[in-house]
């Protein structure tokens, strides 16, 4: 069965939508809405025929159409709130761009909406659909690298100075999206330090870090930055059995896996605890491996789970909780960076019922 | 005139001091002290004739010697306060192994006793003395790269598990030296945020986040981890001018300056901040060069400037207050990671005057 | 003035030529050519109105408007010839993918052709468009690194086994091209020795050197091969003043220019030639630099220049004898692949004046 | 037991030698002869009582002590077959710096000097010895890349001019020793071409390629040059399972192996050559994995073998023979660059036995 979508935002993001949709064999794109009919036009390009696809520029009578099953939003995010809420009151299914929302207040009425509405809401947490990430969210589900102990995050680049956001909420939204995808239960850190800079007097902070305790006594840190001359992306994912390396700009060997680490027997520990082999202390200086990666575009894949995530009655591998959790961590840092880098709780994101029959569900 | 010096502990680092005033033109290598007198020999090996070197194993003998102007300390850290208090009432002048003492209080006794003795105390801040660490040195301070916004500074390997300090008190007094060394007045952060980690039970923090709030708006951040699989020494020093990336394991091109940056023009600020032209914002994307290092045994250095600061009587690149100063932020450190985090105060660290006629002398 | 293009071929590289035509403001892209109607309105996509570009699916009638100024050709390389002389009867200006013709026997009558009917006739050597390639040959035509003392290409990569041809052929063509359009004078070398395995029997020389030596005592070799688990495009271009480092696979630092490298001076030879100083060898290690490039499109500048030349009525950066150049090493290496890795000569390729007053032109 | 060696030459490599033997449980060194006495006396070092090490000036007073068992021989080439012929006749076991002897004719006398002797004659092919390059040989020896289908090394740098050797001769013997060692049955091309240049008028080739066809229609092409800026050292060994690269200036992944590669399937072939699936080519794309190296000196690994050959009366995995193989490449290459790369002629190195019963051995 196909499934009905339109695209709602012709801007920096639509245009990937409408490609994936246009080439996906799930979907067929129905329309694109957009304030600017010209731009709504070019991004459909040629389509014609029994392909063509409708401009719409009204969201009202795009809403109001009979023959949308779903609609994908790639508006700014201080819009996403309201399109999302009309779009679930007309009982469409509806993807977001990230992020969810401005707020976790408006993400919880969001969320209890499409409960109610028994649609599902989904983010467009694009990175969680590439194939490396979906290997580290294998590597780490299967027990392949042991028990997370730490992870550090680096996404910084000579980036544009947004006109309204810190660099925390224009890029790390990628790394926790990422951190509640891949780690077993989400992100759920029960507090976070973030510090911040503006050495240049951009009016915002164009340093950042962020600190949070995991489970265990592991820990995750992300550094984001606009003012590097070089551009890194860098993800590390320590195990008790193994370790990972992500390195996105190396595209002949994004991600690497290495059997070194140190192993603590606590059994072997003495009283002596300046002895180190007496303290059960070990090393692992084993082989490295690069599993081969398919070369997939990541759209592709999340037009395919948000289908089967409509088709199967199911909440989507990233849900609308995931992007409330992500939400959380957020408003938890501005406020630790508005208090000189303190440390800020993150109130827990409940759970909420999927559908009249399903109980709790998190991304898993 | 050629200075006579003796070196005290003969073990991991001994050798290298040995080795360096052995092949100096400035001194003569008169005794090696310590307790161990077989390890003691072996590290002189085969001087003999007039360049023989003593072996002592009593550190009183060796300090009532009246023909040592000085003494280079290596021996633990904990033993650092008593061996140079004895040596510098001895009248000897003193060079230490990092860090320089346990503590601010200790350091600061040493301190007033090598000012009162009119005696040179000397950190040996070995990084300092590499030729990249000069050429940085020099950039910030010639104004090359302008004004430092941000410096972060990375420190990561399979490392040992130390059985007496956490991995903040074991790697990070090379960055915190360093950057005492390169930035203009010292490193002097009013306060620090420090977040550990140590999720393999071993019983101190194995992952280390230091924050530090630097003059006019810029930060300092320094990672070190002992759990990482790979070896990653860098650090990146942003300017209003230029950045520089110093990376330690690329000997092919261990520093790299970037004419890449952000200007922020603030006359043409406007009330529209949301037009980022408006607002004065512009990018810089210009060349990149390397400078040729030239190829020099850090420590070669560290005690060619040991003689020439007893020779000119003046406190050398390195001095006692530098080292203090590196205490202070780790004992700070210490008090934030006990709080889980929570920012510590760093008390300025005191100048002190040198010799009798000389005013309040810091590294610059 | 608009100059009006016809697009030949709607296969692999077609689509990129009418994108950047259709991006161009020299040029108005009137039609694209293809037996294969369907694909050749897919390449089109939504162009409607007054940008509306004709389907063609018959070369003659294609060839018979006389709206248009010129062609691109994007055809399968043995169909070149047959096309070119087809177009050039009718008085259109011709870019053509590389290579250029099956033979030099072909390349010769196309040029003849061109040259009667005052048109142009360039290469679609895209390498050579690129802002690196652009920039490197600056760095030699205005003496910035000096003489060329050697060039060292690598393009190696798991490849496409091709059916027709032999991996020389298949990749060496852009080595050459980049060689023709830096060196001063163009590629000219009076021998050339080729070798080959195919070594996984798949009927052609999979693994491929070529061997030049240049003027003035210097060399060109080539590595091509298409058995390499990884992929590495580099080439080095060692001159008296300085050496290139074009590392296409590095985007943070393409090209870097070091002046690092060995002087003999003459002049100060002794008769004792053991003694290395008194024979006026010495060593410079200084730094490095990587230009700043800009990001552009090779397309879009290949296609500015084929504007240029046809309205200046000049030859193109690659012209037709650029072409012939490749052309005529590629056929000695196919000899010299024949006879077991014998050295064999490269037939000159002859000026040839363009237009009724000009010259004899090369690429300069 | 432990044997008794002395080491002749105490120049550039003898103190490597010097400081092996030393820290070997299977010799002792008793002796360095060096016509320089203070040379050869600083190079012992502070050896004292009763594990001295004598000095000697004559290798005549040397060679007619009757506790030595073996010399080391770290003099310049064209020594080397004086001393090795005298240090033979006097019953000693031989081990010689690279290249073993400046021409085949002289190694033949060796070789068949030491095996009427009934000693051991080694090449001291250091690198042969590191983990890296054993690991290399057992992923071939062992089957785990299948077949070779080609090897590509590159050793290139800022090298010193030699005063009486070119480049080929110079650096080659190292890529030579190690595919004599890695390369089941040694290296044994029947032909070598040698292209060569001296573009800086040093008197003597600075950049050069060697190329030689391997059964089977595998390939061998080696790369050397002094002119480069940049240090690369790296060896690519392609075969029908998996490939190799070697990267020696990456102490981190030094060796990477690759599961990628073409199969072509012969019984699959059909008629039309054009079809690529029909001709049975497929493509592997699959995982790398860096295996783990131990840390290892690969000289305390050399003089192990030496006295382990010694012990066992066999020949050491770097024969004489090997060493020969070695240098009837170079005479090869040498012929072939006279002849301006004409393919030259590699004369096969002739079994010879070893002791009285032995029969043929190769390094195996």
């Amino acid at each position: 069965m196909t499934l009905q979508v339109a695209v709602i935002g012709a801007g920096y993001w639509g245009p990937n939508l409408v490609r994936n949709f246009l080439a996906s064999p799930q979907w067929r794109l129905a329309a694109v809405c957009d304030l600017d009919e010209v731009r709504a036009r070019a991004v459909v390009g040629g389509t014609v025929g029994e392909n063509s696809v409708d401009i719409e520029t009204s969201l009202e009578r795009l809403l109001a159409r009979d023959d949308l099953d779903a609609v994908a939003i790639a508006t700014p995010a201080h819009s996403h709130h309201g399109i999302v809420m009309a779009a679930l009151a007309a009982g469409k299914h509806v993807v977001v761009e990230k992020p969810l929302a401005s707020s976790t207040l408006e993400a919880d009425e969001m969320i209890a909406a499409a409960r109610d509405a028994e649609r599902v809401l989904m983010c467009d947490h694009t990175y969680c659909y590439t194939p490396v990430v979906r290997r580290i969210r294998e590597a780490i589900h299967s027990g392949e690298i042991g028990d997370v102990l730490f992870v550090d995050s680096i996404r910084i680049n000579l980036g544009l100075v947004q006109p309204d956001v810190n660099v925390l909420w224009d890029l790390a939204p990628h790394d926790l999206s990422i951190l509640d995808f891949i780690l077993p239960g989400g992100l759920r850190p029960e507090v976070v330090a973030a510090h911040g800079a503006d050495p240049i007097g951009a009016g915002r902070a164009c340093v950042g870090y962020l600190t949070m305790p995991l489970p265990d006594g592991a820990m995750a840190h992300v550094h984001v930055n606009w003012l590097s001359p070089t551009k890194i992306r860098q993800m590390v994912v320590g195990g008790t059995k193994r370790t990972l390396v992500w390195d996105d700009q190396n595209p002949q060997q994004r991600l690497s896996i290495y059997d070194r680490g140190i192993d603590v027997d606590l059994t072997a520990r003495t009283a002596d605890m300046s002895d180190r082999r007496a303290a059960g202390v070990s090393y692992r200086l084993g082989d490295m491996y690069a599993p081969a990666l398919p070369e997939r575009e990541a759209l592709a894949a999340m037009v395919t789970e948000f289908a089967a995530a409509i088709s199967e009655q199911r909440p989507p591998l990233t849900d609308g909780l995931g992007g409330r959790r992500v939400l959380s961590v957020l408003e938890a840092a501005t406020r630790s960076l508005d208090g000189g880098g303190r440390l800020a709780d993150v109130p827990p994101t409940p759970p909420v019922a999927h559908w009249a029959d399903s109980s709790t569900v998190v991304a898993s």
